[in-house]
């Protein structure tokens, strides 16, 4: 319950608040290592009570320690049950839909005894603790197992679909809980959309084949892309593919605890802009990965972040021509004390060996 | 784009509001046919304007018609654009975090201005126009094939992440876009946990084992479950088999348009009351199946929904036993003008024929 203590200290220590409410279930696995509970109310002082309905109340007692379970009978109101348990002068609330802030507003007796408070757990999560960076490289060690296959499979003749078949069932054979996100294998024109998930469409000779995995290894996830051209490949695409190399590299060498997260992603996109494909790289360098593939930190060109040591990130500059095609190359990375790891290995060449 | 008018009629007949505001993920693809937008603003009169990030713009432009697609440039504030648009009296809005709330609040110049509105759209949704029907019989065609596998694979001596590749290897081959959520295969003792997920835990004869399973296809899902035994069956799981059969196909015989969704519950509960395990049910009878996983209308003890013509309900009825195991029986059901079908097939017989 490490956790929890460390929130209490961040949450507490004004005097501000007297409860933490958690409902966002990313949030409540971090703080349970669990998954499939309601809400989670952390006290000041003493112990927290997760509120769990029947359905998987024999679970959560079984899988959580540390903690009151209470469970949510049919026809009971989570709010009212939280607030007879919390005669409080104001809670901190992680996250909640419109709907539920005005039923839990109701229930305590006003919003002006709530705050949204869901950014003291958003710099809690973004330094991962030794147990989640185990968990991350897990994953992450599934994913690069994953991309070897993409790497072997895609060929021309091939569709997109059953090069990510042969890949999740790779990963899932390894040990993997499932990806981590839905599959990419985007071919062809397809490659130019940054989210082209996967179709029906054959792979043919020479087209970039954009490969975008992750695996999930018990609740957390990893984040890899690599792009190929099946068979052979124009000068074109090897000028885009050597300009997004050298903006994946920049900006890995530019990682280190304290620098500032756009100074990451300008580092790879002075390279690109320099190519003169600056229109091109229509996204974020990067994103923290854990419990969630996109989560804190963000770097971005307008990104308020700092690095520090024990963050997760990702490093994934793309040039996207549209009609033409697209190159995407990205690691997760983990901050070290004085610069950075990446988690995930692939193949550093553009043509596959078919 | 049917859908966005079936919206505007059931939402602007009473001059309520002048627009509708889509944020929710499902929802945005219900109305757009497309993954990977961040708002769609629908006016009473004209056209819609979807926004979407340069990363999706693109293949937002490729993917969607009869709408505008604006580009949410970086450094754009969504909510001042939406009001920039929009000179409105009221706006209705699907569902919004409340930190999102706020500021959309702000811009449009105070929360009078807005309503949550979601229930108008959960009840356009559980109605399945006749191309998601078609899209949702594809996913349960996918899943049936995947239990087919999980028959064939379950034997003493396998773990249960390895039954979960093949299955979603097979699902896959047959042309899935994915698992329509975390693949359920849980055998022995964690059989008693209705989402007791996939372990390395390896079967044994005897073993009671639960295979929850679903396909996505073109975004839409299905959802399946059987239990079986590893090559032998005791008296007692047998019988509990047995009660949730009967109670399964009595639920069954029980849909139709017009009937309350919890007189199907019902139906299930008392059968499995009457053979003595009440108080092991510890969950719904079901839900809808669509877009998400979970969705309306809800069948349970306490649900407000009447059930009507293509509707595409779960019927899914269990019993655990702390520490001994589970058994649950699940179809994905259309509801037909005088009836319903069951949109997945699969093995009615507790042992596996390993």
């Amino acid at each position: 319950m490490n956790r929890i203590s460390a929130l209490k200290q961040s949450a507490f220590k004004e005097d501000k608040f007297d409860f933490f409410l958690i409902f966002n279930s990313a949030n409540l696995t971090y703080f349970t290592c669990f998954s499939g509970a309601t809400a989670l109310l952390i006290p000041e002082q003493g112990e927290s009570i997760l509120y769990v309905s029947a359905v998987n109340y024999e679970q959560a007692k079984a899988e959580t320690s540390c903690l009151t379970v209470e469970l949510l009978k049919r026809g009971e109101n989570l709010m009212e049950k939280i607030a007879n348990h919390a005669f409080a002068k104001k809670f901190a609330v992680d996250t909640l839909p419109i709907e539920s802030w005005r039923a839990l507003a109701k229930s305590v007796g006003g919003e002006e005894k709530l705050e949204p408070a869901n950014n003291l757990i958003r710099e809690i999560r973004k330094i991962k603790d030794r147990q989640e960076i185990e968990l991350i490289r897990k994953a992450c060690n599934l994913t690069s197992e994953g991309m070897r296959v993409a790497f072997e499979t895609i060929r021309p003749g091939i569709k997109e679909k059953e090069v990510a078949a042969e890949v999740e069932y790779a990963m899932r054979k390894k040990g993997s809980d499932g990806t981590g996100f839905d599959t990419i294998i985007a071919s062809g024109a397809n490659s130019a959309f940054p989210h082209g998930a996967c179709s029906n469409r054959i792979i043919r000779e020479g087209d970039l084949v954009v490969v975008d995995l992750g695996a999930t290894y018990e609740f957390y996830r990893s984040d890899m892309t690599r792009t190929f051209t099946a068979g052979k490949s124009s000068e074109k695409q090897r000028k885009i593919y050597e300009t997004v190399k050298l903006a994946h590299q920049k900006a890995f060498e530019t990682i280190k605890p304290n620098i500032p997260a756009r100074e990451v992603d300008a580092a790879a996109r002075q390279v690109i802009e320099a190519a003169g494909y600056g229109e091109f790289f229509v996204h974020n360098l990067g994103h923290g990965v854990g419990l969630e593939v996109h989560e804190a930190p963000i770097l971005s060109p307008d990104s308020k972040d700092t690095l520090s040591s024990s963050n997760v990130v990702t490093d994934e500059p793309g040039i996207y021509l549209p009609g033409y095609g697209g190159v995407r190359i990205e690691d997760t990375v983990l901050i070290t004390r004085d610069g950075a790891e990446k988690l995930t290995v692939g193949p550093c060449t553009l043509v596959t060996a078919c």
